[in-house]
This record gives C-alpha cells, sequence and structure tokens, in this order.
C-alpha cells in the first residue's frame, strides 16, 4: 500500500502540470476504449451479476451493479461532455501588484491525491477517475467488492487510455480492491490530500471516523420542506408531492415536511388524499388531530428514510421551523414554500443548510441541475465545498510571487512600500 | 463544556446574520474598552509576567506574553482597520438563471462555530475574537496558561463590547482555560466546524492527531530558497540573507538554500563572508569541497529550525531543486532566484507549496503582506484556504434557490428544461 500512495503522489505532481487539451484527449480516448471493450466489459459484469444472484443480493443494489449498453452509452457521453468543460486547473483568481516589479497571483491547481471509497456502482470508477483526470488529480479508487470484476477491466480500460494520451499519468488512476487495504488507506494522510466516500450513510461515517484526512461528502441527507402560512397550497401539494415521491431514495428527497398552524386544517386532508397509498405519512400529535395517520415517534424526526415515508409536523412560525431544520436537519438541502417575500428571505438566510430553497422542491439539489457540468458529489461539510460539488471542489490554489530581487527588510525599515494595485 | 459548545453554535446561527454596520460597531467598542480599561489590563499582564518570572520562562515567552500600552495601541489601530475591511459575509459570488424565475446564487456565509488555541500572546486573543465577529463566527478561545490574568480580562472586555453592540452576539466569543477542556473541546465535531491551532509545531500536531475537526494551520514551515544557475549572484545574496536573517524565528525564514553547481563555486564563498558570526551554516559534502563550514547530517534536511542556521544543498539542475523541495519542504513557501524566465515558470508550477516565489524573499508569505488587512494564519493544507489566510478563509457558502413552484419531475420528464443564463 505504501508504494501505492507514493506512486499516487509522484502522479499528481506530474499530472498537476499536464496541458489541457492532453487532458482532454485522455478523457476521449477512455471514451473510445469503453466503446471498443464494450463486449469485454459486458461480460465481468455478467459474472459480477451472476454472482450477485447467487449471494441474493437485493434488487437494488443488483441494478445499480448492472453495466449495461445504456449505461455505457452514458459514460461515453459523460466523458465527451466533461471534455469540453473548461479546464479548472490555472485559473488567475487575484492578480495584485503588492509593489512595483512585485506582482502576486493566486491561481487554481489541483488538490493532489485523492482516494475515493464507493460502493457496487461501476460506471462510478469512471465517473470519479475522469473527474481527477480532467482536474489533474491522482485517485486511488476502491469500489464494493461485489463489482470487483467489472471494476478490473474498467481499470485497465481507464489506465491505458490515459497513458497513451501522456505517459504522466503514470499512476494517476490506481485501484485496491480489498477492504482491508481502505482501512490502510486511511492511515496515509501525509500522502493522501481528501478522503471522497460515496455511498451509505455507514460508509460516509466508516470512513470519517477513521482517518485524519480530510473528507468531503454527506453521511445524511435529511430535508425538510416547511409549507409556510402564506403558501398557495395547490403549489405547495405539488412541490411537496415531487420533493418526497420524484426519487424517494436520493439524498435530496424530503423527509419531514412543518405545516404552519394557520394552514395545517386546509392543507393536511388535501395531502393525506394527493399522497394516500404511496406515501407511508407519520403525524405529530397536533397533525393526527387533523388527519387519521399513523403518529410519529421522537426518532422520526432524525431519521432519513429514503423510502416513501414522510414524518409531517405542525409548527406555530417559520422561526419555529426554521429552529427545527437546524436543530433536526443534516444541513444538505431544505425548502420553503410562501408567497411571502419576507418569510422568504428569513427563511433564506438563517436556514443553515448547504442549499435552502424558496417555493420549489427539495430534489433540485444536484450538481448537474446547479448546471455545474459533473459532479463530485454533494457535501454538508462547513469548509472546503459545500452543496453539490463540481470539478471547482477538486482543486485549491497556490499563491505565486514574482519579483526582482526584493527584501521584506526594506518594507519594515521603511525604505520601500507597497502600494497594492489589483490588475486584470 | 458541552453547555459551552452547544451556546457557542446558538450563537453561531445568531451571529451569521448579523448586519455589516453593527459587527463593526462591536470592533469599535472592543478598541474603545481597551483604551478604557488599559491600566486593568496592564496590572492583569504584570501578574502574570511576575509568575512568568517566578517559574524562570524563556525571554522570548516572556516577551510574547507582555502586553504594554504599545502592544494595545497597535490592538485598538488593528481593529479599526478591521472595521473598515469588506463583510466578507453575503458576496454573492455566482447568480444563475436555470429556468425562468428559478434563479440559483452562491453567497458567502461564516464557516459557524471557530474552536482556537494558541499559545502565551494575550494580544492574539483580541485580534482573533475580532476575526471571528467581522466573518460571523462564534468562537471558543483557549490561550496559553501564562497569560491567564490577562486573558482573563480581555474575555470581559471584549465579550460587554460585543453584547452592548448587539445582545445577538451572547457566548459568540467564548474563552476557555484549563489544557484538559481542550481535550474536551477536540471531541465536538459535531459542534465545532474548524480548529485553528496557532502556535509550536507539537502544539498543531497534537491538535491535527486528536481531532476529527477539520484543522486550518501549520505545523512546519521549511522553506528553502533556490540560486539557480541564472541567478544574478548580488541580488541572490541579498534575497538569501533576508529569508534567513530578518527573523529567522518565522515559519517562512528559510532553513535550507539549494545552490546551481555552475554558481556553487561563486556564490558559496560570498555566502559565508556575508553570514559568517551571524548564521551558523551546515553543507552537503559538495558544499564543504568549497567553503569551510560544519556538516550537515541526514537530519538538517528536514528541519525547521526556527533560528540562524541554515543548511545549504548543492544541486544539479532546477528540476533536482524542484524534487528536493516536494520531498523534502512542508508545502510552505519556497523560492527561486533567476533571471532565467523559462527556469522561473518551470519552478513556479511545479513546486507543491502554497506560496512559490521568483526572485524574492520567501518573507514575504504573509497576509498583511498580501494586502489581505488581517490574516487569521498560514496554512500547509490543501483544502479550503491554502497559504496566508485572510477573513475569506473564515468564510463558506450556501446556495439560495427562488422558484415559483417548479418541481424536478418536469425536468426529468422533458416537459420543462433548463436554460442556465448566468446573471450579473
Amino acid at each position: 500500500m505504501e508504494q501505492t500512495v507514493k506512486a499516487a503522489k509522484e502522479a499528481s505532481l506530474r499530472s498537476a502540470v499536464i496541458e489541457t487539451e492532453v487532458k482532454n484527449r485522455a478523457l476521449l480516448n477512455i471514451a473510445e476504449a469503453l466503446k471498443a471493450h464494450r463486449e469485454e466489459i459486458e461480460a465481468a459484469n455478467r459474472e459480477d451479476l451472476k454472482r450477485a444472484a447467487e449471494s441474493d443480493l437485493p434488487a437494488s443494489l443488483a441494478d445499480r451493479l448492472r453495466l449495461d449498453s445504456h449505461k455505457i452509452d452514458s459514460l461515453t457521453d459523460g466523458l465527451k461532455a466533461l471534455s469540453e468543460l473548461p479546464d479548472p486547473v490555472g485559473k488567475i483568481r487575484l492578480r495584485r501588484e503588492l509593489d512595483e516589479n512585485l506582482v502576486l497571483e493566486q491561481v487554481t491547481v489541483p488538490i493532489g491525491v485523492i482516494g475515493v471509497v464507493f460502493e457496487a456502482r461501476p460506471e462510478a470508477f469512471v465517473q470519479i477517475a475522469a473527474l481527477c483526470v480532467k482536474s489533474g488529480n491522482a485517485v486511488i479508487l476502491k469500489g464494493g467488492k461485489e463489482a470487483a470484476s467489472t471494476a478490473a477491466v474498467l481499470n485497465g480500460v481507464v489506465s491505458s487510455s490515459i497513458t497513451a494520451a501522456d505517459s504522466r499519468f503514470r499512476n494517476a488512476v490506481q485501484m485496491i480492491s480489498s477492504r482491508s487495504e481502505v482501512d490502510e488507506l486511511l492511515r496515509y494522510d501525509q500522502y493522501i490530500d481528501l478522503m471522497i466516500p460515496r455511498g451509505s450513510n455507514r460508509l460516509v461515517r466508516y470512513v470519517r471516523e477513521h482517518t485524519r484526512i480530510p473528507v468531503l461528502g454527506h453521511a445524511d441527507g435529511l430535508c425538510h420542506t416547511y409549507v409556510d402560512a402564506g403558501a398557495d397550497l395547490k403549489k405547495a401539494l405539488r412541490v411537496t408531492a415531487d420533493a418526497k415521491c420524484q426519487y424517494a431514495a436520493a439524498c435530496n428527497a424530503t423527509e419531514t415536511l412543518l405545516v404552519h398552524r394557520s394552514v395545517a386544517r386546509a392543507f393536511l386532508p388535501e395531502l393525506k388524499r394527493a399522497l394516500d397509498g404511496r406515501v407511508e405519512l407519520r403525524g405529530c400529535p397536533e397533525t393526527l388531530q387533523i388527519i387519521d395517520i399513523a403518529a410519529a415517534c421522537d426518532t422520526d424526526w432524525d431519521e432519513e428514510y429514503n423510502d416513501l415515508i414522510l414524518s409531517v409536523k405542525v409548527v406555530g412560525s417559520a422561526e419555529e421551523a426554521v429552529a427545527f431544520i437546524n436543530e433536526h436537519g443534516s444541513r444538505h438541502t431544505d425548502a420553503v414554500l410562501t408567497e411571502n417575500a419576507e418569510t422568504a428571505e428569513f427563511f433564506l438566510r438563517n436556514v443553515d443548510s448547504a442549499s435552502v430553497y424558496v417555493n420549489c422542491s427539495t430534489r433540485f439539489a444536484d450538481g448537474y441541475r446547479y448546471g455545474f457540468g459533473a459532479e463530485v458529489g454533494i457535501s454538508t461539510s462547513k469548509i472546503h465545498a459545500r452543496g453539490p460539488v463540481g470539478l471547482e471542489g477538486l482543486t485549491i490554489y497556490k499563491y505565486l510571487l514574482r519579483g526582482t530581487g526584493q527584501i521584506v527588510e526594506d518594507y519594515v525599515s521603511g525604505k520601500s512600500r507597497f502600494h497594492y494595485k489589483d490588475l486584470t
């Protein structure tokens, strides 16, 4: 493992300075190779699926494991789109003349070595490797063991495609395959700059709790929708149904609905009519006085269902709704439905979540929907990157200072003075 | 302690939305109060100094512990300057129309709760508290026990000054005083969003190794200056002397000098003449063949002296210098001295450090010298903030999305389409 992480570190220094067009060529090479090796990939995937069937893997997992011709086409389309995005590296974010002939620049650079742990979704292997190639980072990937055969083929395809574009990409994408190697990986905080776990809450928590490497991602997506006193109830019904049902297993689906007391008697019966049969509703005592649904218990307010279940609570004010969200939410995505502009702005300002919405579905929290073109994941962390993270989240910056022999003593003694002039 | 961190969390939610002019008034209140309580502060500081003298504290530490009238004046000047800086919170970094009446904004917000651990420099207490007030964060501070009396008075002055400006600042600045409380603090990763240790390598390492909270700062400042084949040797001598001697205890002072073989015979005797007596020089075998100085041992290349000691190594090329720096440096600040533009750009691109310089002293790595107006510290981390960190490093962003009832299903079904239009 030490050899792997050291090789990644060296690869990261080489990848950091690879030219935009070479990186884009590497991405297109991967797309070509995926098409060329389509049969080999599908055969390996059938092996994984067969093993999964034998070990009674749940159908939902088996579905994620499948890499069919359609998914390969999406992958190659994605790679082409990624090659057309602007290079996130080398952007000059600040250019400042500190003094004559002493010019400071802040320029974006790759982070370095990224470790990625994900579950049995083979296309994630390609997507994440491609994002790292585009952003000039080296990456060490660990996928779920269920996808081992597919991942082995994909790893070969990706590695040979990028080194064919430029030999400096050697070891820029590496794969490890056993769980024990993950534990080892998490110990190399001197070589790995960022860990990105993508998968279940349990996986993300495990990574967070077993490493000193910074972690980007989210364990929980406990999102709220608040139907305010000023809500347009027809709109509210439609948005609530979308936020819960459009894809209930997504991290940005709404788990808890808060309803202002003044509209509860009008809204809740409509809600029950609209969702009954599709969604299991669980109510607070006040909700139960209005509609006949199951009672929510204390743990319901802190649970991400990832399923067609919605807990419903009546609140007395927008302030109460905001306080409830800041206490029980996971700082992922929360929405207010209201026609009252003042309440809307109060909610936007005071809810401490990565994404805060007015009059739309929490399901919009997604890098593609935000127009980022590519998504690394969604972060609920409070530093570096928050919310849907695009390529930019895989970069940091460094400062370049170009002088002509300047020394600090001249500025301390007063012989020279900084004049600070921002250049464009 | 749980009460303290919970109170900080609540305070952070209130502070996050306090208006710019109220925050600035709070800063000016602190400045006023420092002047008004000058005698009380100096008396408390004399107590600390007396205890320090009794316990044989080293003179350098006692010097840092001293908070005299002059330092109080600097503090009040600094507070005034800080109040005049732009508010880092509420900046709209992106405004994008995703579709008609569906507008996304990325807006800067405070991080939340900051934990700061520093050593016996009482003015740091005020400076850091002020930076947190300006950026809308809540802060829990722990200073060195040597400064306990001074810190207690300063804590009272700061707390009452900010709550006088606005009661929402209640508990926004809190102090803890014992070392055991630090260990407890480091466990509250669910309440504290960022730790900033400021002090010795040992302190920074201790914090990093005992918490899951993200840490901003630097343990080591192992900076290099490389005198290239293309260097103007007269300039190089002057810059090297400044980089080593201007303030040898600073993290951005140069510890290792790399000299290109082709100029070693011309440069090294000059270097010895210029620094002899002031600086202890330790050379690699090739250096020793040219000048008569002490021999460097293997550990010299990985040591931050924080003192008037300079290790000197001859290298064969800019590539070798860059590789040596990337292996032995601490990714803080490194400089090349050369008149060769190509070598300069090669060095800037390939050295993986927070600050990379051409033809100037490594001592320039400082938030004030970069024109940031205020400095949180210098970071050698690869995420969030790198190099000298200004107020911006105490902020993150959130996404606001304002709609009129949009649902995701309409975009998935193709009924609606995003059109992505960046607004200014």
